[in-house]
């Protein structure tokens, strides 16, 4: 909670659930990975918090895009983004959103299966082309490697059939999994990627760009490592794996970007024993639920920390839930949340470095309810 | 996929996602389960679909409504119900949304908390309040049985709490989980409330009103029970406790009403081998997925029927995932799904009997992409 927030919640007071994020941690936030990964064009994963404060900051900045689809694509270079900073960079496209984003000057495109690729030679020709491969996501909270990318020896067939079809073959990426706690993931994975290089290499074939995709984590309830420690982890193994021939790398950061730069507001709507045992956890029922934005919170994956003005007197365990009539909007049960005694309906708790993944995700109006209030100081 | 909707599809080709409801099949469902279950008011649970030309025919046809929130209650009075049929189900509820709903009129609130009645009494003195019991969710597919209700002991504790705070007890209610496939889980819960009632009476506490929740499911993949079976189940159980000393009978059927009415049609966006395994399934990418209204398919737990214009032809297996960055955006990898091995990229695809839980759960803006369209036709 940066001190610019809470000034705004005190003298503001905004009606509850809403997301408050302060755009100069967004700054902050883009040079530390600058500083941390000096080789590294950041590519921003603008899915984390699309909003247009963030793009314009962003894009100032001289920052680049990963845009997932052809909104996103045309929300930054509303907020002022080049076409040529911008990287389509979801392997898995409509062909009418490969048209327009090819009309509109992008020029940079991914892909993980030779179907794809195909759609891509045909919508966007003589574009750069670069394949994500499937590497391990241990350690990831929120892993994503059974749905993307392919293997090396794939990657291998399809990079030079790239070629004969009129596309540029320009590289290689991958993904560790979002909210990767494990640096060793990343040497892992450029130790797999330059292994393609290596083999094209020798074909004849020369790639010139490394995507190390997204994954650095921010700190919710457990510590991480921090940033310093994921830079030298990847600079040592592009150091090792490439030396002087190091191609063009780009980093995919969103969650650390803009995470810790927000927060969102919530209302407890009800605190209630259910099991009579004195033992047994409360309930707390919050005015915002997975239904609401926090969708990480499945499978209790993402655990963020929570603060109320109670903090620091006595406290006991809570289950926490959601606000709708729905059985699955539990947030966390097995999570083991201890929250203060004297928490009542009506109290304001804060969900803590909740600034990515939380206002896109919000039903649009399950149960009746609007999607949270975004406010960007 | 009622004619109607046929002939919508065909002549109009409407963009994907979207979602197309035939209101005359709301009609008919409704209809159907006032004649399954004669002596039950039907109160429609509109947070299965809360579009207005379902809320208008059904107000029109004197239909009552389970509120989730204070905006549906708006929706509804808009749409032409009276306050005198609308009940607020939700037994978590702001006290700001209590006090607004008292204000328009609103007499009946579920609770399940003696904090939630304390509320209640406060914010809305005067009303009728029937309290939730915790029973048995076994059968059903949606279960909703850890988040909402209390135990019969707690029941009988609390209705008569709520007379000494100026309230009515007014009676009990239950629910069975949603899409319940097992008949016999009414006549339980009915047993279970039926207990609440007679020793209420002992101590002269005559309560007026039993209401039998949602659950009532409808056919998806796999075949259910028909409501005639659901009908006779509830009847034999009603006649059998309460016998001539009837209460006031309440259903609030949500699914039933308007699943079956609608569909969503949708695109293939690719279709790919990711495992170079002639055996293994390929991966079928939708337009619309988890993250856009196919919030049920989390755990697999709705397996919805699709149908494309290959159906007849030769099929294999297939893992159906959406649209989205997001790993876990994946509709169906273990439930056994096969499609024709002709479906390819730009083919549509409809999802039967997908209107209900749909339309109002689909993220405001995740990856870009905006909540699909909605047709009443």
């Amino acid at each position: 909670m940066t001190p610019k927030i809470v000034r705004f919640i005190r003298s503001e007071q905004p009606a509850t659930p809403c997301l408050v994020l302060d755009v100069d941690r967004v700054e902050h936030n883009y040079r530390a990975i600058r500083a941390a990964v000096p080789p590294a064009g950041v590519y921003y994963a603008m899915k984390a918090n699309p909003a247009r404060p963030i793009l314009e900051r962003l894009a100032a900045l001289g920052c680049g895009f990963d845009a997932a689809g052809i909104e996103e694509i045309e929300a930054c270079l509303a907020a002022g983004a080049l076409p040529g900073v911008i990287s389509f960079g979801h392997t898995v496209k409509k062909t009418s959103s490969i048209l327009r984003a090819h009309r509109l000057g992008i020029s940079l495109f991914a892909f993980d299966s030779e179907e794809e690729l195909r759609k891509i030679a045909r919508a966007a020709p003589g574009s750069r082309v670069y394949c994500r491969l499937m590497v391990a996501n241990d350690g990831a909270d929120w892993p994503l490697s059974r749905k993307f990318g392919t293997s090396a020896e794939e990657a291998i067939r399809l990079l030079p059939l790239a070629a004969t079809l009129g596309l540029v073959p320009y590289g290689v990426s991958f993904h560790v999994g979002s909210q990767q706690t494990e640096p060793r993931a990343y040497a892992d994975a450029i130790a797999e990627a330059a292994l393609v290089f290596e083999t094209l290499a020798a074909q004849g074939l020369i790639l010139g760009f490394l995507n190390l995709g997204g994954g650095l984590p921010v700190r919710y309830r457990e510590e991480v490592p921090g940033l310093d420690r994921f830079g030298e982890t990847i600079m040592q193994a592009l150091a090792r794996h490439f030396g002087h021939a190091m191609p063009e790398i780009g980093i995919e950061p969103g969650r650390a970007i803009v995470g810790d730069a927000g927060l969102v507001s919530s209302e407890v709507v009800l605190v209630s024993r259910r099991d009579p045992d004195p033992g047994a956890p409360r309930w707390v029922y919050l005015d915002i639920g997975r239904f609401g934005g926090l969708a990480e919170t499945e499978g209790e994956a993402i655990r963020y920390r929570l603060t109320t003005e109670h903090d620091g007197s006595e406290t006991g365990r809570a289950v926490l839930a959601g606000p709708t009539c729905d059985g699955a909007d539990i947030l966390y049960e097995k999570a083991g949340y201890h929250l203060p005694l004297s928490l009542k309906a009506g109290d304001r708790l804060q969900i803590e470095t909740a600034g990515a993944y939380v206002s896109t995700y919000a039903a649009q109006s399950f149960n009746g309810f609007t999607p949270l209030a975004e406010y960007y100081l």
